[in-house]
């Protein structure tokens, strides 16, 4: 199997998965109060769209940096990806979860945002795992250098951490938790990814 | 990151993204009228369906023509992109909004339509800052010459005025201010884009 | 533009329309008589799922049948081949709402099958628009023989003119209107296509 | 009709599928019980979005391995492909209907299960078509060596016998036959397909 499909097919659920997060915008309709009204009691989802609107799409850039660099393509590295795609497809569901519960005022609103953040961990995790694949020997056409390594294990870290935590805050304050997985996005956004890394 | 593949993510989003808007015509079924009724009560969907369609569908013609000369593919960049594709993908959503609301003959016919526009504005700005982005030394294969630059901002006003006009026209009468977005599109679709523009 | 992101949009947005078609088999669930009858009632929607699939199918074969020759790509074939697409879209929501009303034993049958008959017919003529656009001199690698341009015309002339017969028909018999559109598909799959005869 | 775009088509046919299996996974939302019941309630929808998703993704990985040996596209590998990619897409309402009913406790778990593995009959016997189509003189750029028609006979057996026995077993026992399926997706996981059984 050659990488370009490998791509194709991931940048294809991605894309998707992307688009699906709106359907959760949907509103009531008439009958159901003023419009206005409707669209501010439904702040979480806005918030929540967008924050997983930006973790998808970093999603996709690290992807795309840790694949081009890949040489061989065997059956450990697809089923890790599959791996990752299973987790990047349940973001849209954990997200509408997530966002209907939010402001529910009780248990379920911790529930549902730890949910989200054990999502969001299993797709760190799968990131991590396809790193660590590309790290054998000749997986690469250049073997990424030590130092370049180290850079990359720390930031995946910073995900797997500040996921992991944000669990734990769930339980006692689920915008808190919310607004702590933004921070990591935003990290991500504007810092180094293993794409640039590898290049210095 | 090669040019080719945020074209390939950015194509799956907008195709994506512009056969969701069917998803808001399905009627209500058996048992809510005669379906001519339906059909007929339904017709806001259908003319925002057709002009939400030739919206995305000149996103998609426009992005082409802007990305094409595009020798470099940095962070900033991502960064607008994913803003272009995160107002694309909420084009859907201000559709349906917008067309259920449409004959509600109440004041969330106006929040509805503005919403429609807040929405496409979103589109135009994040369109106008990565022609902005293109203008930087060396990012572009050929720098875009000066009297290209000029009909291309021209061109970019034109939709970001009109639809902020729109926006307030929306308050006085929703129709109107949708007929206008339609104008708009129609302009798109015959005149000059940055695509011809850059070359001539 | 260049004909490969023409392409490849055109794909992305064929397979999406041809995966949507699969929404409308849902059942309604426990608690709505035995699954067994839920599905034996749901026969139009099986019947519809499988011609619409060929029908988009056959869309899919064709268009890159037409436009695999297709050297240069202007404003009118971005045009005629977003109508194309509008019409593609459009078919999921038709094939939705004909099988709903296929059994309901009243007028909505009647409509509900002309409306499907209507997108069809839409697709039909935006196909053959294309065609007629490739014919213009110096449009195509190699301009498209006079006998082949007879046999190509004879063959949207048949989609073209059963399409409208299914229209007046579905006003007398739903089901046999339907079974005249499967007859057409069943052509098509099996029948010469501007992609062969443009070889011969 | 070249093998790429039938590569293209299929890949955004299978990504979409894979990713409407999420749609599933929604739950009622606040008012109908405490979300870690809803949740906990709803796990045959999780075991069985998972097993799908492998299902869906040992398709695409196998799809690859039988196409990219193809030298030549005609209209009966096009049918063919449409067949199998028909069953692909049924794949999300099948796996939905058997995650509602699996725990009814009554004869509709029973046919939800069986219908279930019709679909990934369906699918079995449309791969095995299409390779039998592969074996034809001079339709793949090297012919397949007589001993690897063996092994690759003997995998896509495996899936069709199996199937055909979860079909039998879901009569008895539902989770029975779901486990069943679930251990047909990781043998094919883990064991020689096509892809590779080919290059030895």
């Amino acid at each position: 199997m050659d990488r370009g499909r490998l791509e194709a097919f991931s940048d294809g659920v991605i894309a998707v998965a992307i688009t699906l997060l709106a359907l959760n915008l949907a509103v009531a309709g008439p009958g159901h109060g003023s419009l206005l009204r409707q669209l501010g009691e439904h702040w979480p989802s806005f918030v929540a769209y967008v924050i997983s609107f930006f973790v998808i799409g970093i999603v996709w850039v690290n992807h795309h940096g840790l694949v081009r660099n890949i040489a061989v393509v065997d059956r450990t590295l697809l089923f890790l990806n599959l791996m990752l795609l299973l987790f990047v497809v349940l973001i849209p569901f954990a997200t509408a979860t997530m966002a209907t519960y939010l402001t529910s005022g009780d248990q379920d609103a911790h529930i549902a945002t730890a949910l989200y953040g054990v999502v969001l961990e299993g797709m760190a995790i799968s990131f991590a795992a396809i790193f660590w694949w590309t790290l054998g020997e000749g997986r690469t056409h250049q073997p990424v250098p030590k130092e370049a390594q180290r850079t990359v294990w720390l930031q995946f870290s910073i995900g797997g951490v500040v996921y992991i935590v944000a669990i734990g805050i769930a339980f006692l304050s689920a915008p808190l938790a919310l607004a702590l997985i933004g921070l990591v996005a935003l990290y991500y956004m504007f810092e180094q990814t293993p794409q640039r890394s590898r290049r210095s």
